[in-house]
């Protein structure tokens, strides 16, 4: 026993349980972690080892974080320092003291474990597993186990239901002045598929509000929030969007500002973390944000294909009136439309060439991507004909009519102008063109691993990397033609997304005929 | 841009992915983590972000490590921190300069997400996985999702059987000279039921062959290695082992020592992070450490009770079958054997509490508590007769006698001896005992949180930390009459088990009759 050491640990405190912050500057993502010293008394005298969980109070706030034991001077004697989540969190400042306790044993816990072994869990779990998920007392490996015992179809519908409300009393949520309030939602993802940036123009120019608060990617080379970004700013706070709204009728902005449900960001980071797919999940979090931004009709696009999230057109109608029944029972109108996802929609992959795809279409360009133009008006046709203003079946028309007068282009650079100016999207300065080996037809192209070339290319981190498709599936190519270009902001993400796609069979299946 | 700070990191660096290695002494557990500049050239260039898992090469060794990004000065232009663990992994050096990297696409991972989806997966599958887990390739995340996955009954006696050899694919095999090499195994574990320490005296006193390579406790408040710990030193090499063994034929050692099984380590290690029972991860960790360690016939204890990990009879039965099946299907000879396991073994919970009560059995003191010792001569009297050296029946008879006439406390003596040397468990400093509130029988101990209460006494680190249990169940009380004594080694530990105890109904049940 150093006695020494306890004295010195006992100078540095204000009392024995307290500890003086300091800033390591450790970026952890999202996870709160506090760093002590191998010989602080804290631990020894609270039993406190690596990996404990410990309860952190500061400023009258508090969190559970990790403990990581530092043993070679990074911190002085009577010091504590945080992972920059956890400094967030507690909104800690230099030398600010912290006080340290063995956090409340979490009896939500007992609930995910439950579900783990396959039990069904009332509504009361949900409730307490999301609180206490939402107020960050889950380690990331909780959350990771919390997912996995829900993917698939271990959720009953019961369940995601009372997920779902769980989540949204979690929630912040927005109230609006007047209804309808429409939304869209593409469920699953499909590599170009940004269809928000045209169905939004249409809706509000039609007359309609349609504050659209969209996510950025997941697990995708790119979100409606990050192609969006490459256009104007999305980063708005909450009033600087109700301003836009007001004059607009409408807004693409980023989610992250309103933080609407804390509970649902942590879940969706590890399920990122984890690059995994939870249904049931996936479905609380939609329909929970819809009803926490104060939307009343959704329509939700389901594309489905063989690579695509929803493997078959048999998984997807199930989905569809799951996402019709989970809806209703949180007040919420929804219409779901089953899509063609066996192809990337329009030609990029990656905010800016996504963003460039969505403009040819609002400017009614020649070249502009058809199946792009097509989904966005099919979509904006459905919440138009949602709205009961119209008799159904003529949405489609009057969408198309906005579009081509250019009504839709001009409410989108209103838009951007009310979310702080429009600008082109930026071009990549490295590129690659892969071309075809032979001659034959493009018989199938690998959403999956096309995204995975984009995503290690740099996408969405990397505005303007991703890849650009020059041949659709079903079309004919010959030897030497250019299959699709790699774009990427640094030579050394163009040599891994090239390493990557030399090396990967089927990203897109060229055969003879 | 700061190009001052590229030219910096540059200098730093004898190529752009290379940087010299800062011990940071931070001890994260057993996850790898990288500590990179926020500035970082290497960063930048490669696309890195906090939680981007990283392939980190050193000396022709690697590990994929998840990158925490610095901002705040704690690292040089130029260098990188390792949490000890990578540093371990790496056989690091201060200095030292590492290779960076995007790690491969990691193949399994996809064949996990599919267990999580609900698939049925393939001898390779689990092959690939185990190689990819003991690699260090997996993040503690990635973990969690896996045992989530196979836990309850998701996975198919198959799927079992080809992950236990998929664990003893990757692990290192000890070999024996000679054969049979008798083992024992308690099955979920039940607190103070320490009979291995008393069963390898007796059968090794017999003369077969019995080397118990045991662990520390995963959940519970103590493991065999842990209470063997408080007797004798229980970490010795593999040649010191197979000294001891040599001259004794026996000895109860620490498995850490052995490394037998990587991917085994790191699933044990988060399945206590998550307090998470995984059935079939459970059987190929059990009966894969025993194929490792070189044994051929294996005695399972099943403890059975309503708080004991297999809560009914009817579910211990068919897992006595999966571990004969598993078993045979990887050469080992099992015999099962279901108990009572409705209340804790002995008097003590906790290192030095049991090892007191194993003392007193092996000494043949007048109070040795019954149950422990009918217990292991039950076991011991079992694996004598799977030797087939004596008739059917017989085994329990020859045990007792081994045990009454004092070769199994000589032959205990003997092997601690080998093993560095026999000592008395301590006594812990603060200790206080919960009284009955009135008159009545005790219908119930609830095992689960009486281990609750021992380990937030302290118990496993704190060696004498635990608790004492006064009355069995059935047994008739009075009021003021003691039930449980706590036992801590500091004021805080005792006070935060005496408040769990205080407010936690059902630890032990009262009724007036």
């Amino acid at each position: 026993m150093d006695l020494q050491i306890d004295v010195e640990e006992l100078r540095g405190c204000e009392d024995r349980h307290s500890l003086h912050l300091r800033r390591l500057g450790i970026d952890t993502y999202q996870e709160a972690v506090i760093y002590m010293r191998s010989d602080c008394y804290v631990c020894r005298s609270e039993g406190f080892e690596s990996q404990s969980r410990i309860l952190v109070q500061s400023n009258s706030r508090s969190v559970v974080a990790t403990l990581n034991v530092v043993s070679n001077g990074l911190l002085a004697p009577g010091e504590a320092g945080l992972s920059e989540a956890a400094w967030r969190l507690l909104d800690a400042e230099e030398g600010g003291s912290v006080e340290l306790a063995h956090p409340p044993p979490l009896v939500s816990l007992n609930k995910v474990r439950a579900k783990i072994y396959g039990s069904y869990l009332e509504a009361e779990d949900y409730e307490q597993i999301i609180r206490d998920i939402g107020a960050g007392h889950y380690s990331d490996l909780d959350i990771a186990a919390f997912l996995a015992a829900c993917a698939g179809d271990r959720l009953g519908q019961d369940e995601i239901i009372n997920l779902t409300k769980a989540v949204i009393n979690n929630g912040e949520r927005i109230s609006w002045r007047s209804s309808p309030i429409m939304d869209k939602h593409t469920f699953g993802g499909l590599p170009g598929n940004r269809t928000s940036l045209i169905v939004v123009p249409i809706v509000t120019a039609y007359g309609l509000m349609m504050p659209k608060i969209s996510s950025r990617a997941i697990t995708s080379p790119a979100g409606t929030a990050d192609t969006m970004g490459t256009l104007a700013p999305v980063n708005l706070t909450l009033a600087e969007m109700r301003r836009v709204v007001d004059r607009e009728g409408g807004c693409i902005v980023w989610d992250r500002e309103f933080n609407l449900s804390p509970a649902d960001e942590y879940l969706i980071r590890v399920e990122r973390a984890l690059d995994l797919d939870c249904v049931g999940q996936m479905v609380a979090s939609v329909l929970s944000k819809k009803v926490l931004a104060g939307s009343t009709h959704v329509v939700i696009d389901i594309p489905v294909d063989a690579t695509a999230r929803h493997r078959t057109f048999e998984a997807a109608s199930p989905l569809g009136k799951l996402l019709a029944l989970v809806g209703s029972s949180v007040g919420l109108e929804i219409h779901t439309i089953i899509s063609d996802g066996s192809q990337p929609v329009g030609r990029g992959i990656g905010p800016s060439l996504e963003a460039r795809d969505v403009l040819s279409v609002l400017r009614n360009e020649a070249g502009a991507p058809e199946d792009l133009r097509e989904r966005a008006l099919v979509l904006a046709g459905k919440i138009i004909e949602m709205s009961r203003t119209i008799p159904e079946g003529q949405g489609r028309q009057i969408a198309t009519q906005i579009l081509m007068e250019g009504r839709a282009w001009q409410k989108f650079l209103n838009i951007c102008e009310g979310q702080g100016g429009f600008r082109e999207p930026t071009r990549a300065d490295f590129a690659q063109t892969i071309i075809s080996q032979g001659d034959g037809i493009v018989t199938n192209i690998n959403n999956r691993k096309l995204a995975q070339v984009a995503k290690l290319a740099g996408a969405p981190r990397a505005k303007s990397a991703g890849l650009e498709l020059h041949v659709p599936a079903g079309q004919r190519v010959e030897a030497g033609q250019p299959i699709y270009t790699i774009h990427a902001e640094t030579q050394s993400e163009l040599d891994y997304a090239l390493d990557y796609a030399g090396n990967t069979d089927g990203i897109t299946a060229i055969e003879e005929v």
